[in-house]
């Protein structure tokens, strides 16, 4: 049984405000769910079927568990066809950002994101080829957002999202800045000889003025047909692609 | 202004069932409708603020246009936050499919994609790659779809989107059909011979059975990290990509 303060409660984490607040998020579905109960993220409670209830106990015993029916589930989901379960998950602390940590390998930087689903399919892609850490610009959608949690498809459990003032950030780095714009040299040909940040804007506006000047090397999506951009989630997963198709 | 039964013709085309009826959909944002305006397609209707007006007219003289307020906009916007401006497009007849024009170059074919958005952005993509037709199941999502032409970004006005009995089409034409799984020959090495039909199958069943058995080529994407899946549109870029990075 749900009580009334129950669905307050988490339907008051659909709200980023209150997930701030309260220091916890939503995860929903028993695969997503399991993913980050095996991983760094602290799962407090899980509603679900009676018939996930063990399955959920096995894998940790000192979860609290809500046996809810499906009727009560939509009630608390932020899916319009909820899925089995849903756990209420903590915010982590952040974690310093260590700059050795950037210095051997590429690494996703998002400059102004707003689209959840984008940021959540770009963490399951970089997730996908192997990276463990993205860097967003303080305006880039939050990635506790219940859209982006369910785009990544547990990915997001195992991926580090920092949030920097991004100028400040890339000049203290001293790093190759592959900004991707609708001009520069070719993904396929460009030289990336030293492991860098891969720079992409926002949906709309692009790279902001000031993460602009810091780029080093401009790369782009060679164009063969007519549409006027691509989507901000595919250029970022060609490019890893092709850096990882490369060996880099 | 807006009448009462030009606010219920509208809306009604939010659904599949009277787009079909009508043969009619809907396409929002200034940029889009331009481009469809400059395209096949016949755009019925407009219906944009004041300040819109002139340039469509300029556009194409024949369109009825509407002037209305943006409060009015919002009551038959399939949209959140809706754009500038709203048209009424005829959905054009279907046109046969010429099986000599799949001969010489590589095609998508898409089995059982439901997601909007998934379908949109591979019309996006497919576009910006030089792609001009995409074959898709029965079951895949309709190419209309209010969501689907949003986040094609008007690549949908130049992209022919045929729905079929997957296996008779791709028994009749008699080519390679490559078939993007979890495991197979790696796309980054894939010889792509000849050119075929690239198949993409459903975001959480994959291939249908009727499909799978006529793939002759098995291609994969090689996993470098941890994330089960890539999303099906961000497969879909990153084949597309890779054939044209070799020129194919």
């Amino acid at each position: 049984m749900l009580s009334k303060s129950q669905i307050s409660f988490v339907n008051a984490l659909h709200l980023k405000k209150n997930r701030k607040d309260q220091g916890l998020f939503l995860v929903e579905g028993i695969k997503s769910i399991s993913e980050f109960i095996n991983s760094k993220y602290q799962v407090d409670s899980i509603y679900c079927s009676g018939s996930s209830l063990k399955k959920f106990n096995d894998l940790s015993p000192s979860i609290k568990l809500h046996e809810i029916s499906e009727p009560e589930l939509k009630k608390i989901s932020t899916l319009n066809t909820p899925q089995d379960a849903l756990a209420i998950i903590r915010i982590p602390e952040k974690t310093p950002i260590r700059s050795e940590s950037f210095l051997d390998k590429y690494t996703l930087i998002l400059d102004g994101i707003q689209d959840p689903g984008n940021l959540g399919t770009i963490i399951r892609t970089a997730d996908w080829f192997g990276f463990s850490q993205i860097v967003c610009s303080e305006d880039t959608v939050e990635a506790f957002n219940p859209k982006v949690v369910q785009a990544s498809m547990g990915s997001l459990s195992r991926m580090a999202v920092h949030y920097v003032n991004l100028p400040s950030f890339i000049q203290e780095l001293q790093l190759p800045v592959y900004g991707a714009l609708l001009e520069g040299e070719s993904v396929y040909t460009a030289k990336f000889d030293r492991p860098g940040l891969i720079v992409l804007g926002n949906e709309g506006k692009g790279i902001s003025n000031g993460v602009i000047e810091l780029i080093t090397d401009t790369i782009t999506i060679p164009k063969f047909g007519n549409a006027e951009s691509l989507n901000v989630a595919v250029s970022a997963s060609i490019i890893c692609s092709e850096i990882k198709r490369r060996g880099l």
